[in-house]
Parts: C-alpha cells; sequence; structure tokens
C-alpha cells in the first residue's frame, strides 16, 4: 500500500474538521486566500463519491466560494480538483485578485509580475472573519 | 457593456447544447480528452447559480467525468472552474494521462516532457465513444 500524503497528513492548516471532509488553509506563497476542502476517506474522483455526499460536497465548496466573497472581494474564485499529484479527492478553493502574481493565469502557471506583500498582507489580515464562516460549514453535533 | 467571449461564441466545438448549458470540446493541442461545461446564461461565480442549477450542473460534471472514465481510462479527471480569463461560468473537465506532455501538473503549467502523437491520435479516435455518451446529458425533449 503506498503512502497517501493526504491520509497521513492534514495537507495544510487546519481550519475546520467534519466527519466526512476538513477544511485547510494551504498556506501557498502568494496566494494567502487558498483553502482545500478534502474529503477524509481516500477517494480518487469526484464521481466516485455517493450521490449524497458529492452534494454535501458542492454544499461547502459554495459556502467557502461565499465566505471568500463577502470578506476578501477576490475578482474571481476558483475552484478545481486536479489530484494528478495526489490523487485523493480534494478540491482547491482560491480567491484571485487582478494584481496577484499570477491573474488572469492559473496559479500552477507562470508569473505574470512580482507578489505585492503590502496587499497581499491586506487580505492574510482578513483571514480570520473568512475562518470564522468557514467554521459554521461543519455539521451541528447532535 | 463589454463583449463576452462565451455569450458571443460556442468557446469550442458544440457536442451538446441543452436549454442551460452546453457541452463542448475544449480543442486544445495536447488534450483531446479535454471537454469545457458552459452555462448558458452569464453568470459569474458558481455559487450565483441558484441551488437547482447547481445541482443539474453537478450532475452534467459528474456524467462528463464518467464518460471519460468508461472510454477512456485516463489516470485521472481534471475539474476546474477558474474563469480568470473570461468570467462567465464554465467548467473544464479533463481527462488526464501518466504520459501527457503536462502530468503531474495542472495543463496550464509548464510541460514536462514532449507530446506523443501516437497515444494522444488513440485518444482521439474513442472521442466519438465518449460524445454518444455526452448527448445523453441533455435533457429528453417533452
Amino acid at each position: 500500500m503506498t503512502a497517501c500524503p493526504l491520509c497521513d497528513a492534514a495537507g495544510g492548516r487546519v481550519v475546520v474538521q467534519a466527519p466526512r471532509w476538513r477544511i485547510v488553509h494551504a498556506q501557498e506563497a502568494g496566494f494567502p486566500a487558498f483553502y482545500r476542502l478534502v474529503w477524509q476517506a481516500h477517494v480518487r474522483e469526484f464521481s466516485h463519491l455517493p450521490a449524497a455526499e458529492r452534494a454535501e460536497s458542492m454544499d461547502v465548496l459554495v459556502g467557502m466560494e461565499q465566505a471568500l466573497l463577502r470578506h476578501l472581494q477576490p475578482d474571481k474564485v476558483n475552484l478545481a480538483s486536479l489530484g494528478n499529484a495526489v490523487p485523493h479527492l480534494h478540491w482547491h478553493v482560491i480567491g484571485r485578485f487582478a494584481w496577484d502574481s499570477h491573474f488572469p493565469g492559473a496559479v500552477w502557471a507562470q508569473p505574470q509580475r512580482p507578489a505585492d506583500p503590502v496587499r497581499l498582507q491586506a487580505v492574510e489580515e482578513r483571514l480570520a472573519e473568512v475562518e470564522q464562516d468557514l467554521m459554521s460549514l461543519a455539521p451541528r453535533s447532535p
């Protein structure tokens, strides 16, 4: 059995743990508004999830996107489930800004300009507000 | 009013037209198994869709992923809604192969090896089968 980085470790700073999923802050340099929704079970493809879990994951993704839009006013939110390097279901949810180093390219593409440390810091200072909303996405304990 | 490339044109070779969405073949060199689900209405973010339309789009995405898995046996399917360049809701659905030019990187990243024209051709020859399945995703006319 091959070790899986998302079975063995969180994959970022944990913001919320729920029974079937967790949200982590990706801690990628240059992209402070970068979170991941990681499925707790080791599943390769989105379509391998049962329908009820797909619906649950979509509701969480929408809540994550809305939290970014509400608190950070990004120019665009990027959603992506790639998993080529780590084939354990996870979604990248990234608030993108017209001034960021790669915009309008993907965060995986080549940079188009230097990072802007002042603006990046201003985004970082609002992550606590975003994360309050993310925590509210977890199902309430009975 | 700014012209929108996905309001003004299909965005690829049209495979299916449905009332609320269309599927196009992206025709990106080096990635024959690359389709897009384009929402017909001009909506920027996924969370701006009404819940019923989000659910419909997820069902279509899942059907697209399953069609790729069934007929092409990709090593991974990539799903992404970015829209930084064209902020009109569309999903990239891409069958990825361990031998493709960018694997395990994103298709937007730098290539890791030359394209393999023989294997690419073999994928292209099976797209008609994939597209039969994609056509079946459209709602039946009453």
